[in-house]
C-alpha cells in the first residue's frame, strides 16, 4: 500500500529530488497528459531534469501540450504517475516501472501501487491537484503554457464544466489559470467544438439508425463494422453519448459491431437507472450512469436480450 | 442619452425605490431572463415589490427561473431593463415603457435609451453585473434559486465557458455561485445537452444536405421549408453553427428556406474571414464571425451568388 502524503509533503519530496520521469495512463486523455506536461514544465523551470512518458500514441490534437517542454537526456531517478488509478493502466510501461515513487491522482479507486500517493478524490481532475502542488513548489513558475496544460485537464475531465464532478474549486482554479493569458477560446474550439468530417459522417449514420423503445424512454443506435472503419476512439465515445441526450430518454444504448456476430454495447443512463446492473447481466461493468458489455450472436437477438433486461428496470 | 452610473450608485438607487418592473428583451435568452428573475428575487427578499415582464413567450425550458419568485400586484414605479441594448428590443412593451429608469447591460452597442445606464462591456453576461449589484444590495440575499438564475445567464452567454467572451471573472463569479448549492449538473443537462427528437431529426437532415467547396474550407447546409416546419428557433440556431464546427472549415453557410424562392442565409466564420462583409453585399449584417442576409431566387442561383462572394475572401 502507498504512503498517503499531503500537498506540502509532496512539494518537499519533489524539491529534494531530481531527474524525474512523469508517466501518463494508457488511452491518454487531457487530464493525464495536461497534468504530466504541466508538472514537467514546472520541474524544468526549477532547473531540474524531467520528461514525460506515455504508454500509447497521443492524439495530434494534444500536440500543443508539449510546447513549453525541453527534451532532456538524463539517468532516471524519481518516477511519478499522474491520473493513473491502477498499475495496469501503465500499459506497456508497467514492467519498466513496477513501483513508481509517487502517484498524483483524484480517483477514489486508486489501488495504492506507488510508494507515495497524493490523492484528492474531491478534485474534478488530477490537474486541479497538480495546480495546487506547483504553487507550493515556488512562485513565478506557472507560465501560459503550464496554465494551458492544466486548463486542458480540468476542462476535459469536467466536459467543459458541464458534468456533475465540476465544483466551485474547478471554476476558482480556472479563473486563476486564465490570468496567465493562454488562448482559452482557441483551446475550447480544439477540445470541444472541432469535429472531423469522418465524425460528421458517423454522426449522420448514427442518427439514421436511431430506434426508440418503451415510449421513447430508451433510444438505441447501431454502428456497424463498416461505419466504424474510419472512426477513432474519441469520435465513437462522443457518439455513444448521443442517444441519452435525447429529450425523454432515460437509457441510451449504442451497439457497436466489433466483428461479425460480436457486439460491444454501451449503456448510458440519465436519472435513475443503473447501467452497471444491466451490463453486469452480460458480464460487463462500469459505473451507475455509464457501463458496457460484450454480447455475441445475431444482431436482432442481441438487441432483444438487452431490451428485455432494460425493460425490467425502466 | 443615459446617465452612466456605477454599481454603487445603482445599488443606492434601487434601495431608495420600490415597485419595480424588470423587463427582458424580445427573443428572450438565458441572460436576460436569468438576470431579470435574479434581480426580482433579490428585490423581493428586500421586502420590495417587483415583477418581471417579457415581451414574448418564454421557452418552457426556462420555467425553473421563476421558482423563487412571488407573484405580486402593485402600481408600477421603477422600470428596469436587463440585457436590452436598444429600445426596439423591448418589442411589444416598447410603447408602454418608452423611457425606463435604468438599464443593466453588457453590450458595448447600448443605445442609451434609459434614464440611467449601468454598463460593463467587459462582462461576458449581464448576469455578472447583476451578481455584483445584488451583493451591494445587502448580505444574505442570494439564495440557491437566485444563484441558479445568475448561473443560467453566465453559462448560456459564454456557451458554457467555451466562447472567447469568457473571462477569469466569469469563472470566479461562477465559483461563488456554486457555493449556494443549486443543481448545476442538472441545469447543464437542461441547457446544453438535452436535444428534442425534432432537433435530432433536423440535425440528421442537415448533415445529409452538407456540401463542401474550396477544398473543404467552406461547408454549406440547406434546410428546406419542409424540414423547418417542426423546428424551433433554438434548434435552428444551434444547427446553423454545425458547418463551422467541421475540421478545416473556415466558413460555414446555412441556407434556410423562408418561403418559395426566399432564403435566409447564416454565415459563420472561424478565424480570418469577415462574415459581415459577405452578408453586407446582400443587404444583411451582423458581426465579424456571425452574420446573416436574405436572398431571393432559385436555390442554385442563390448558392452560386453566395459562393462567388465567399470565393473573393477565402
Amino acid at each position: 500500500m502507498s504512503q498517503a502524503i499531503s500537498l506540502k509533503e509532496t512539494a518537499e519530496l519533489l524539491l529534494a529530488s531530481d531527474n524525474f520521469v512523469i508517466i501518463c495512463h494508457a488511452s491518454p486523455d487531457g487530464d493525464t497528459l495536461g497534468g504530466a506536461f504541466a508538472l514537467c514544465g514546472a520541474l524544468q523551470k526549477l532547473q531540474k531534469r524531467a520528461k514525460v512518458r506515455v504508454p500509447e500514441e497521443v492524439s495530434e490534437r494534444f500536440n500543443y501540450l508539449k510546447s513549453g517542454i525541453e527534451e532532456q537526456e538524463f539517468s532516471e531517478e524519481f518516477i511519478i504517475t499522474v491520473d493513473v488509478a491502477d498499475a495496469a493502466l501503465l500499459g506497456s510501461l508497467q514492467d519498466k516501472y513496477p513501483v513508481p515513487d509517487l502517484c498524483i491522482d483524484h480517483h477514489v479507486s486508486n489501488t495504492g501501487y506507488t510508494k507515495n500517493l497524493l490523492l484528492d478524490s474531491e478534485a474534478a481532475a488530477a490537474c486541479e491537484i497538480v495546480f495546487e502542488l506547483i504553487k507550493l513548489l515556488g512562485s513565478g513558475i506557472i507560465s501560459s503554457e503550464i496554465a494551458s496544460c492544466l486548463y486542458t485537464g480540468i476542462s476535459t475531465d469536467t466536459g467543459c464544466f458541464r458534468f456533475s464532478n465540476t465544483t466551485a474549486a474547478s471554476h476558482r482554479i480556472t479563473a486563476e489559470l486564465m490570468e496567465y493569458g493562454f488562448d482559452c477560446a482557441g483551446l475550447n474550439y480544439l477540445l470541444f467544438e472541432m469535429r472531423t468530417k469522418q465524425r460528421i459522417e458517423l454522426e449522420k449514420k448514427a442518427l439514421e439508425s436511431a430506434e426508440f423503445y418503451f415510449s421513447g424512454r430508451c433510444a438505441m443506435i447501431t454502428l456497424t463494422g463498416e461505419m466504424l472503419k474510419a472512426a477513432d476512439d474519441e469520435d465513437i465515445n462522443a457518439i455513444s453519448s448521443m442517444p441519452r441526450q435525447i429529450d425523454g430518454v432515460e437509457v441510451g444504448v449504442t451497439f457497436k459491431q466489433k466483428e461479425e456476430g460480436v457486439w460491444k454495447v454501451s449503456i448510458r443512463t440519465k436519472n435513475y437507472m443503473n447501467a452497471q446492473v444491466i451490463c453486469a447481466k452480460f458480464g460487463g461493468g462500469g459505473h451507475q450512469r455509464a457501463a458496457g458489455c460484450r454480447i455475441t450472436g445475431d444482431m436482432q437477438d442481441c438487441k432483444t436480450k438487452i431490451l428485455t433486461e432494460i425493460e425490467r428496470h425502466i
